[in-house]
């Protein structure tokens, strides 16, 4: 996977002859994918349909993505730059990564502001279904899943390691604890209520997760 | 949801007539369902094609079951009990709930326990097939996601919270922590780790969970 060559993403500097008409394209082939993958689910999501619903030719699609799956990708992550305005605002001010979570110096204040963030995105219906579909396919499909891991979730959660290892060089965080595993004491919870459905989230309950996480369940 | 009648168990004392050939006639239905949610998944699994590939009619599996997800998840309930056998030998010695969490009075070890036997369960192909391909639908289609979790999830999870809450008692957890979260700390990392494969899991791993969960991350 590693070895795989990343599909073209918008504005990105080694396509600069991208012109307004196939910039319009893109973004219809984005929706389309998007749309069918929820109406139909995705093994009945075909090339041929998005190039239908986009109203272009199945060549184009071909000529900048190498199957059904990248571009579904390529429309996830597109899906997650428009939802992040928020964050790239955070990360604006400095020449820092502008995915990179905020580094107040309060670790659990910027937890929270974060998880609060993917509350928002997950309870958004424009996001919810069709990341719903793909993460569903990704259950039994084992390749898929290992590709949505890798290409979506595994970015995003790096964001929390380095936010991690940042407060362990900061003694806020034990030096015995491996960030990566760490991480997935407030993340794993909220991603299981949404995704099978388990209980409600809210602020209040990612807030939680943060406060029970970095203080521990035992008494102090 | 909670009003619907719950659909008979194999030994269930309401059920005194069955007899060894249903009994062999229900064994094979919930093989067949079982066979048939992996080989085609949960959507194109049919009653009909449980009853032809058991060789009962399919009169017999409506006698007994209302719909394709009540056997499903029947056949579900049947193979964690099988499979619980070490649990169960567990609760045997006093009169508490043969499934109940064991109570040494170490908390860590009485987690750290539980969490290895859903280790071994996840790592059974027998197990993580056709749990996989129920878990995939219950993403996508919600209302069978809510009767798999409310039949199939939450009643393991309140053993957890039934230990929680025991140890809330006995001062070893805080008494301001809620136990139905609480849990989510090292049930839910599991769980995301088996079903959207992010990552291995082994003892080793759900160990080190319940240590950060219990100590918390930040320094003591």
């Amino acid at each position: 996977m590693a070895d795989q060559k990343p599909p073209p993403r918008p504005a990105a500097p080694r396509r600069p002859d991208t012109s307004r008409r196939s910039e319009k394209a893109r973004r219809a082939i984005y929706e389309a994918a998007l749309a069918l993958v929820v109406e139909l689910g995705y093994p009945k999501t075909t090339i041929e349909g998005i190039a239908a619903r986009a109203g272009v030719g199945k060549q184009t699609i071909y000529r900048w993505w190498s199957s059904k799956a990248d571009v579904l990708l390529e429309a996830f992550l597109d899906l997650g730059d428009r939802g992040a305005g928020a964050t790239e605002e955070a990360g604006r001010a400095g020449d820092r990564d502008p995915y990179a979570i905020a580094d107040t110096g309060d670790l659990a204040a910027d937890l929270k502001g974060v998880l609060r963030a993917t509350v928002d995105e997950l309870l958004d219906p424009k996001y919810d279904a069709p990341f719903r579909a793909l993460a569903a396919e990704g259950v039994v499909d084992e390749e898929l899943g290992r590709v949505v891991v890798a290409k979506l979730l595994e970015p995003s959660l790096r964001l929390y390691t380095d936010r991690l290892r940042a407060a362990q060089e900061a003694g806020q965080v034990r030096p015995d604890i491996d960030p990566r595993i760490a991480l997935e004491l407030f993340v794993s919870p909220l991603a299981q209520r949404w995704l099978q459905r388990t209980a409600p989230i809210s602020y209040e309950y990612t807030d939680t997760l943060v406060d029970y996480a970095l203080n521990g369940l035992i008494p102090r």
